[in-house]
Parts: structure tokens; sequence; C-alpha cells
């Protein structure tokens, strides 16, 4: 209910507390009692005829909010999208409504497929607390039924924009992630497109990596594509490389993971619904599906990576997606490069067909893509490797990949690798035995990456290669002397590479 | 790790988020570079030697917070306690270790008491996030061991103030709340009291109701009293009525209830670890739990009842407390008043034998005190009802009340009934079939209950009464306009109060 008496004035305040929407009241305000407004509440705020839900701070500041004012942060005040000065009502928040549905679900009970669409709806439509979020994903967590995963991942792709292709066949192949370096993407879709296939790939940026494969492919061309602008390239060149979080796909996934992250939520069922809905709001129809195993990788067991894969399964079939699971090597890095400089310089070698390309990027890209191209029926069943590779070494996908690059924008100088740089030497002589991805991507992160895009780090030996005494292991790249002291220490403390048994450490040379 | 090259300055920053400690940065920092400090990520703030974990909030307003300081919120500024200007370092806080044991339980597993401890003691000194509350509390909700209910018993208790009496027999009762005038404890005590057994009773303001038993009392005396005041109290008087928020019980719980407010969890097995960990904090031996059955009350079946009353019992045993469980009706409002004042006028009525004293009030007042007293083995089995109702007939139990008051220090004047009025009127005849706890507790919110002492509902009709059209079922007593407006705007919607199978509506009159 409005108060009888009044309104307030909308007043812009420069606190940004992403991605939550949060006003400031007056303690002292006149028009509305704040003692019905405690601190933390959730409101309702409403001004020409806009409205949305903020989480409220009490401040006795006048310089902040007066007492005839509202603040409104950052984001609230972009959200709303009324001007200072407006008159602007405030009234306490009703939880959403299908609050009841997760409490329901706490209480042990399965779902309906309407129940998850409206908690899908409201929380892409930012009407859930990080506290309300939470409550939803662990009560998920604890159990969830394939069908309630399908009812999230059809809900979550329809909370967002849909993009139509005017093709029978959209391919699309996609890495659960965790393993650094591994950007077999920007080699693949160059592939496909050559070969004449649609692929329009979205990718994301890094969450808690060092370089996701939108910041590596921005060191060499524009990602930031509209829906309109990814069909033009497309529509051109047959792929894109663009980054997912500019055109809206499956939103209601992009507010989860702010809460599933700092939590560390990661169960399958919430990661099967996350890409698949993504997948198909993106219009694919077939997709090829890379799970790298290993001792340091997000899947680290067989019967694990078989679990995901057989959910995988059902949920794509039931949506209409064609799936294609194929499970890699995660036990260490892929290529040498760990950053988005670093990472590019290594794909433009393996379409380059350098010498020095890193070979095991060469092969794990010429896998993934002749799955993909398996999917085209003209194609001999079984060919789509052979395929890949003759389209690889012939040059035809490093022109595709060149024509993408133009037709997204090519980046206007190309960053280089960050000039501060130290070695990390090795301490005895052997062979590399392990490979810490999860530690090896927190050096490159404390090193400046994906920020800085010259940051991160530049891989000499990988697992199985002899050792001696001296010689260097990685080199680390920074742009900032802070980071630059950061990630030393902490190669410093553990480098994350094993060398026979024994971890190398205080083994840093600048 | 603090940054290399300087730290920044304290300064208060007006801004109240209780109970979250909020700390606020500029983005153009001299020191940190923000982008590795996030908007809602969580920092460890360190101030000669003292730290706390808060929120951080992003600024661009120097006015705010400059680009060498540290904003503090009211919050964190308070619990850190170090001046403005002084140095004060930040970093990425480490999730917890304790949350290690949370996500074990999302798996579905069984939490060590161990595991328990640690993570009420991180809740208890405010290292969870709200999101991350949630997390346990939901996690709990899916399944609970009764031998994890009765370790969190143990660990809530543990984590605040231990009060010790030097006497053998330290009584207590208590009801699970939801029946709004249910004031039977400020009748039990001075009963109790008179007789010479000891009960230094806490009682907590309202939550979400028009008053808690400390909101009533301090209508009559001060309720914000030490561990020390208590002590001095009751070593003379033998019994309190103080506020339970003042002495630092159980704090652990007051963290957990300021989400599960929001979420409306309200589980058995955390009501269990709630209520006990308190009674064992406050030194209690000996305990009557009053546990409402009805419609609209907390406990809605003989069941439900029945549950919570064997996880009481059990857990009881297990941490040394004597309980007796008593189910009482929970159909309707006890007494006529509802809201500070009004019900503060009931006690007093019961206590002085007034002929229109509430009969409901004072039956149950004497049933509960007859069972406190029943534990008293000086008294002969059974005999507690009648020792009880001597002690209040006698008007020995009015003087207790009167030295209690005394003691705890006598409120300055009474506050009175809210001067503005309106009646609700019966729109038909016939019998009062139903009333409507949860709404009627709502109506007298909104008139203002608790925040203004006089604000709240007088009922004049009760279940099973007799009414003629025309008859008023209650007043509304408000003492602003807006209140009182949005009061009669719900009542007239629906009263709360079913005349012969139909409710009463538009019927207000002013």
């Amino acid at each position: 209910m409005p108060a009888p008496d009044g309104h307030l004035k909308i007043k812009r305040v420069a606190i940004d507390t992403e991605p939550e929407n949060t006003v400031f009241l007056s303690r002292q305000c006149a028009v509305y009692r704040p003692e019905e407004f405690r601190a933390l509440k959730k409101i309702e705020v409403t001004s020409g005829g806009k409205s949305l839900l903020a989480t409220l701070s009490i401040t006795d500041d006048h310089a902040i909010t007066a007492p005839d004012e509202l603040g409104l942060g950052v984001q609230a005040f972009r959200r709303l999208g009324a001007p200072e000065g407006a008159a602007v009502e405030i009234e306490q928040a009703t939880p959403p409504r299908s609050l009841d549905a997760v409490r329901r679900k706490i209480a042990g009970e399965v779902m309906s497929p309407d129940e998850i669409k409206a908690i899908i709806n409201d929380i892409a439509a930012h009407r859930y607390s990080p506290m309300e979020i939470a409550a939803y994903l662990i009560a998920a967590a604890s159990f969830t039924t394939t069908d309630e995963v399908l009812a999230m991942t059809r809900a979550m792709a329809a909370s967002g924009a849909q993009i139509d292709w005017d093709a029978p066949l959209v391919v699309d192949k996609h890495c659960i992630g965790g393993i650094p370096g591994n950007r077999t993407s920007m080699i693949v879709a160059p592939i496909v497109a050559a070969h004449g296939l649609t692929m329009p790939k979205t990718s994301s940026r890094a969450i808690t990596s060092p370089s996701g494969t939108a910041d590596t492919m921005e060191v060499l061309a524009n990602v930031a594509l509209s829906i309109d602008e990814m069909k033009d390239v497309v529509e051109r060149e047959h792929a894109c490389l663009a980054w997912g979080g500019h055109v809206n796909l499956s939103p209601a996934d992009d507010v989860l993971i702010t809460v599933e992250r700092p939590l560390s939520i990661d169960t399958r069922e919430q990661m099967v619904a996350s890409i698949l809905s993504k997948k198909l709001a993106a219009g694919s129809t077939h997709i090829v599906l890379d799970i790298p195993m290993g001792p340091t990788a997000k899947v680290r067991s067989q019967s694990e990576a078989v679990r995901l894969r057989k959910l995988m399964e059902y949920v794509s079939a039931e949506i209409g997606l064609v799936i294609d699971v194929v499970f890699t090597d995660g036990a260490q890095p892929v290529g040498r490069g760990i950053g988005p400089v670093l990472e590019a310089r290594d794909v433009m070698a393996v379409l380059n067909n350098e010498a020095h390309a890193p070979a095991d990027l060469r092969a794990r890209a010429l896998l993934l893509a002749g799955r993909v191209l398996d999917f085209d029926p003209d194609l001999r069943g079984g060919m789509g490797r052979k395929r890949a590779q003759e389209l690889l070494d012939s040059g035809k996908a490093l022109a595709a990949m060149e024509r993408i690059i133009d037709a997204q924008g090519r980046a206007d100088k190309p960053a280089c690798a960050g000039e501060l740089t130290a070695e990390i030497i090795a301490t005895h002589e052997g062979v590399v035995a392990a490979m810490d991805c999860f530690r090896i991507a927190r050096i490159a992160r404390l090193a400046g990456a994906p920020m800085d895009k010259g940051a991160g780090i530049d891989l000499f030996k990988k697992m199985g290669d002899p050792v001696k005494k001296g010689d260097a292991l990685y080199r680390i790249h920074s742009c900032f002397s802070s980071d630059f002291e950061f990630a030393k220490a902490m190669a410093h403390e553990h480098s994350g590479v094993t060398v026979d048994g024994a971890p190398v450490r205080k083994s840093v040379h600048t």
C-alpha cells in the first residue's frame, strides 16, 4: 500500500551492488515510518508505472539520502529508468508467490513444470534475494528428479531471448570447463565454418578461470555482438565466436551463477539445465559436449562422467537436441598459454599450422571438430575427423577464422603478453608427473588474467616431459607489479607442477 | 594477502544494514585494484589486530568513500571498534571452513557434533552471509537427525552467554507462540515467585506478532536487564520478566532468525534447537512448554504436536532439562487485548482478580502455573494447580508482580491505548464460529503494534459468543492516522472473525 500522505523523490546514489538492487531510506524519512521498513528487507519501488524490487539500507546521512528522498543504488537507478527527482513510492514487497513451491521443495516434494517456470521467471526478473536463490538451489540440490531438470532447462531457455536460425542443422560444441588453456572452440568453429555447417558459437567470459573463450577471442576481434549482428556474421561466414553475455540467453542462469559461485554449488542437475538451456535458447540442433576427466578437473571419475552424460542425453532428447558426449583427458592444461593473449597465440599457431603449435590443442580440436562434422548427413560416416584435418592443413580453417574476425570486427592492435615475467624453475631432475589445473589457474588469475589480456602463464613442460634441475617449467606474465608479486608468491609456495612425485616449490627465477 | 604498497583509512558511513556488515570501496581506490574486489563479495577487514568479515559495495562517490578510504557501515564500524582514520587493510575473505560441512550436508550426509559446533560459532560470529545461512538452514531442513538437533542445541547454547543460578531448581515456562494475546508468562512468573521457586524468565520482543512478552512487560517496567541486574532481581524476588535480546543468550539463534523469518522456515528441528538452546543457556532446569494447537496456530494437528513433543522430550533429556509439554487450545486469541498496552491491561486485571478479567487468560495461566509448581518436590503431587489459584486469589501473585516491577524499574507513566479507534461491526446475526489468529495479528500490527505500545485490537466477542447484527466484534486502536487507515482497510476486507460460517467484511464503524 502506498503511504496515504505523500511520496519521495528519486536520488541516484553512486553505490554499486551488482547484481542486486539496493535503495536507501533516511531514518528520518518524512513520508514513511522507517521502523516499518527495516534494513535488508525487500521493498517494491514504484515510479511512473514502473517498479522493481530492491534491498533496503537505512541511512542517517542526509548527504546520501535526505528525509524526503529515496536513494537508488547504481543498479536500481538504471533498471528503474526514472529520472532523479521523480516521485517514487515504496511498499514492503510481498515475497514472490513462487516461493511457496520452493517451500514445498524444501519439504521434499516434486515441483511441477509450472511451478518451476514461475520460480525461474521470478529469478530472471531479479525478484529473488540471494538467500531465496540459495534456498531454491539447495532444496533442488538435495534431490531433483530428471523431469524437474527437464522443466528447469525449458523454463531457463524461455526466460530470455531465443534465436531462430534459418538452417536445418545448427551445430555447437561445448566444454563443461575447468581445464586451463582449453580453447578448442576457436579452432573447431572455423573448421566447421570452412566445411559449411552453421555454428553460431556463444561463449562465456571467465567466471573463476583465467580466461573464457569470449575473453580470448576478444584479443582478436569484437565479441559483444547483438543477436542481429551475430546473424549477420553467421549468414556470411557460417560461424561466429561471440560473447553469450551480450545476447541475454537464459538470463536466469546468469542470476543463479551469482549464488552458485560463492556457495560452490556445482550439481550435475544444475550444470545440465544451465548448459542445455543456453543451447536451446541459442537455437542449436546438434551439440558435441566435451567432458574432461582428471584428478583436478570438474569431473574426477568415470562413474561421475557417465552419470553426467546420461542426464545430458536424457534432457537433450526430450528438448529435441541431438547430443554427442565426448570424454577427454582432463589431467593437465591444454596447449601452452593460459590467459587471453597467450591462448590466442596458441590458437592462431594451430590454425597457421606452425611447427611449434601445441600438438595437444591441435589434436583435441581435430577430435571435436570431427565429431561435429559427423553430424553432416552428407559426409560419409566417421569421416568427420579426416575432413577436419584436411580443412585445417589446407589453410581453409585459417582463412575462415580470418573472415570471422573481420566480420565481427578485428581488434585494433593485438595486445602483448605482460612484460613483467618470472620463470618457475625445476628444483630437481625427473619427469613431470602431475599438473594441478586448479592451482595453475589460480596463479594465472593472480597474475592478472583475464582482466589484463596479456597476463597469465606460458607452460614449457607438460606431463611426461623430462626436466633437468634448473629447467624453466613455466613463465608468469603480469602487467602490474602488485599482481606480479601475488602470483609469484603463490607459485613460490607450490608451483602446481609435480616432478617425480615431489612438488616444485621455492623456485621462482625473475 | 595485504596489498604490498599501502593501506586505507577507516571512514564511518552512516548506512545501516543490520544484521550484516557492509563496507564501501571507491572504484578509484588508490591501494587496491577494485576489479579484484567486486561488489557483494565478502572481504576480511583488518585494523590494529582486529578483523571482521563484511560484504563489499563499490562506490563512485568520493563523499561516501574517497579513493584512500575504506567506508564502514554502521554495523561494521561498531563491531570492528577501530576509530575513523585508523589504518585498515582488506583481503578477499576465504569462506568459513565450516562451509565444507554445509556442503556435505547438502550432499545428504550427517554432520558431526564438531562440524555443527564450527558452523554455529561461525554463524554467531557473523562469518556467514545470508545466502550461506540459507544454504545451511535448507540443507538441514531437508533432513536432520535427532542427534544433529541435539548437537545444534548444545552448540547454540554454547555460542553466547550462559547463566549459572545458585539454585537446585530453576523453572521456566515457554510457549511456541502464534496465538495473539497469550501473555500467560506475566501471570505465571509472579505466581511462581510468590510460591518461592526461582523463575528467571527471559522473553523475546515481537518478531512477526503484534507483541512479545518483552514488549508487553515493558509497558509496566524496564525489561532491558543485564545478566547481573537479572540476578539481582531474581535473588530478591525469585522471578523476573526480562528481555532475552539484551543478555546474549544463544546469539546464533538471533542470526538464524534473520534468515528463517523472510524464508518462513519454521521446521520442528530448528524450533527445538532454538527454544532449548536458550533455556540451556539461561540455566533452566525444569520447563513447562505450551504448544497451542488450532487451525490458524503454528501447530495445526495432533500428530504434528506429538512429533514436536517427542523431539522436545528427547533433546531435553539429553541436555539434562526436565520438560513437561502441555497442549493447549490454539483456536483463537487469548484474553481480549492484542498489543502491548491492551495485553498489559488484561494481565493486571487477572492479577487484580477483577470481575471482568478475561476468564480464558486466567484459566490458562493457572493451568500452566500449576504445572510449573508441580516441579516443586515439596508440594504434594498434582497440587500445583490448587496452590497457583490460592496465590492468585489471595493477591500474593499481584504483590509479587508489583515487587518484580519495582525491582526491574517501574515504567514512568503507563502508556494509554491508541486514541484513534474504529469498531468492527457484525454484519449479520449468529454465533462466532472461527477467529483467524494470523489475520487478527496482522491487523493489530498494521494498527501500529508493537512499536506503538497503545496500538492493537480489543476483542469484544470470542468463539461461541452469540452476536446480533450491529454488535461490535472488536475495536482497533491506533496512534497514527496512516497506520489506522491501513488496519481499517485490512479489517474491511476480512475482519478475521467468522459468524455462523460467513466472514464479517465491510463493516468498519468509526
